[in-house]
């Protein structure tokens, strides 16, 4: 065997598509990947598993499985295709990933969801790690500028308030306590990539708990932030690329990102045009050339239009980052 | 690698906890293993699978690949626990198998239940092959001495009727075809082994598919009875050693069984009460020294007292054939 000694260490934060999308390009690459994965996931899915079954939501958790799993042999692949399935007969299953009840029910088996989480990604044999951020049972809740105070992730994520509201708070019920593991591979990483994602939902839930910036401030890490292509109403509806920075900053410290990646090629019309009806726009480039973080402005647009389902929310985008490309723009910086 | 052509070729019917001791048992030997198992379960996990999911049932089928898959990885011994899981949490999933789950999310990716059970073997790497008796989507149906008539192997297992009452005729609704795989492996055998099992529901449900008994009186194998240890309401009340040979042949045909395997030791006492509340009894052995089935008689019985649950039925047995001895007498026969 060769020694895996020289190769870099990246944590990647987030969890959903954009994190999918980030891992699926680095997997190919000659380093060490950890994901740290949000645990405030509400809906869905993964309020049967917390309602009912009393677990933590491991959608976001699944989504990495699934970019991460090795993909040499038949069986293996028929595995990944299993953690995507959704059921769709079938009372009371109905909606239910497959993945979740393999995690649920390997749970149960184990008597602990933490040691559930590692056995899954034995079996999937994984190139690098998953980590949840907190193993705390805990809910995203947020203030908006009008007062208005939601608790629940899927509140946020599919709000039935204006969707035009910021946020201007966002906090963790209750407070939540970083998992060890998660805190030390953010200590020994060399790159440490937020993004793309979910402004609050999957990014800023990972940095509200308790340790986490707190890591990333004192890593020696290079720290970077992949700038989203569209803005998200409810989360960053009219959020231009320095709101996404100065949100991110209001939990993470000021001059603590040392990169944004950002798409320079436009977002073709006919596609902003189907975001437009969702009340989404493309994210204007506002940043000029900050000196913290550092810009580095890239054509990272892919060419095919996703309509495939990943995870649980309801609004899916049709728009992707392409993992190749961004994957080389981040890999470029170790 | 060995060459395999010199293995022999056990073929074993039946379905149910019985067939999973056997192969557990025969699994260890140089022996070439086909389980063809019964299709006509519609209890439990089944009705759900059949009524909800429009698919056939696979709990028996879920049982032989336990008995057989492979065991010697964690992530392995890991999946086997997996598919005897039982889930007792969430509304709707609650008592479904993890294993049903699978094998139903299987058949949805590759669109065919039959291609969803082979994949499975895959998956796990079992020893041997374990074939459905059929794919027709059928119920098997029973008139009793007294002229009622039921349909659905439930109506048969977990009987609402007087319990004492006997079987006069058992057939299928709508009746079943074949599958093909299945007639070949008995055509092949050296040797085919029935039971132990519920007479009706595991046992006799596969001879009532067209072709099988056919095939089997044209088979040149040796084939063999196991003769179960106790009685079963609903089922063989009351039945003796002949009565159940007797029942066999009434779908089998005379003179077709070479040999029957017969435990010789007594079933404790203290067993034999706790059964005697559900109105069971040790078989009694009235064969005396017939010539065919030529009689074998040994000790046969397992010194565990099983309270694992297994399978769908409600009712479950304490008492067990040692899987090592039982084999032992199979494999002598080879």
């Amino acid at each position: 065997m060769m020694s895996k000694t020289k190769e870099k260490r990246i944590v990647v934060i987030g969890g959903g598509t954009g994190t999918f999308v980030v891992l699926s390009g680095l997997k190919k690459y000659p380093v060490r990947l950890s994901a740290i994965v949000s645990m405030a996931d509400s809906g869905g899915s993964n309020r049967v598993l917390r309602d009912e079954m009393g677990l933590l939501p491991t959608s976001d958790i699944r989504q990495c499985l699934v970019a991460l799993a090795a993909n040499n042999n038949g069986a293996e692949t028929l595995l990944r295709k299993l953690f995507t399935y959704r059921f769709c007969r079938g009372k009371g299953i109905d909606g239910m990933t497959f993945g979740n009840l393999f995690m649920a029910a390997l749970s149960d088996i184990l008597q602990s969801q933490e040691k559930a989480i590692l056995q899954t990604q034995n079996i999937l044999k994984i190139k690098g790690e998953i980590l949840p951020v907190t193993l705390t049972n805990t809910q995203l809740a947020a203030v908006y500028e009008n007062g208005l105070k939601v608790i629940g992730e899927h509140h946020i994520d599919e709000p039935r308030h204006d969707i035009k509201l910021r946020i201007k708070k966002a906090f963790l019920v209750p407070q939540a306590k970083a998992y060890k593991p998660a805190l030390e591979a953010i200590k020994k990483a060399n790159l440490i990539v937020i993004g793309p994602g979910d402004l609050y939902t999957s990014l800023i839930s990972n940095l509200l708990v308790k340790g986490v910036p707190e890591a990333i401030r004192r890593s020696k890490a290079k720290k970077v932030f992949i700038m989203n292509l569209m803005t998200r109403p409810g989360q960053t509806y009219g959020f231009s690329a320095k709101d996404h920075i100065l949100a991110i900053e209001q939990y993470l410290g000021e001059n603590v990102l040392d990169f944004a990646i950002v798409n320079s090629t436009p977002v073709p019309l006919a596609i902003v045009r189907k975001y437009q009806a969702e009340k989404a726009c493309p994210v204007v480039d506002n940043l000029g050339n900050i000196m913290k973080p550092k810009i580095i402005r890239k054509d990272l647009l892919s060419n095919k239009v996703t309509l495939r389902i990943l995870g649980d929310s309801l609004w899916r985008s049709l728009i992707r980052h392409d993992s190749a490309k961004l994957a080389k723009a981040i890999f470029n910086l170790l």
